[in-house]
């Protein structure tokens, strides 16, 4: 699972959604898209460009959401929300 | 459901917070966050805030993702995704 993982950060979401298309074209059954903060919008994006234009024998199984603390640049702890948007492709694609 | 649906915009994210803690202390089992486009990571945000500061004994149950297509001030259509976060008060609180 863990090779399968995305991180979702600031580029364009087009990035990311390439990403997840070549993870499944090179025989990989998951894909877990991973973000925080502004960036979970972005990781909701790719998800659904993936599952709706990309690869249509694939969907959304599992969504979570979590909290991370953080230290930010001032050495302050900050809370941070955290998505993971798990994608499968599905059997009935053979 | 429909009643209990809150949705998430560009306000500060403790209002959308208040909110759901109005909804529950009103007597609702379960409070449904909608928001589209880059006010998604405010949703999970509001939903992160209140199970783990306001609402110990919430928890988040259900989330889904999905497409709406709208239609932009040139006319043009395009496409946003859009977030629901279910929260619910589990029944051991009592």
């Amino acid at each position: 699972m863990e090779n399968n993982t995305i991180f979702v950060g600031s580029k364009p979401v087009m990035n990311y959604v390439l990403a997840v298309v070549t993870q499944f074209n090179e025989g990989s059954d998951s894909v877990l898209l991973r973000a925080r903060g502004k960036a979970i919008s972005r990781a909701v994006d790719a998800a659904e460009i993936v599952r709706n234009r990309f690869v249509p024998e694939s969907d959304v199984t599992d969504i979570r959401i979590s909290t991370e603390e953080i230290e930010n640049y001032n050495n302050e702890k900050t809370n941070v929300s955290i998505i993971e948007i798990l994608i499968e492709k599905s059997d009935d694609s053979f």
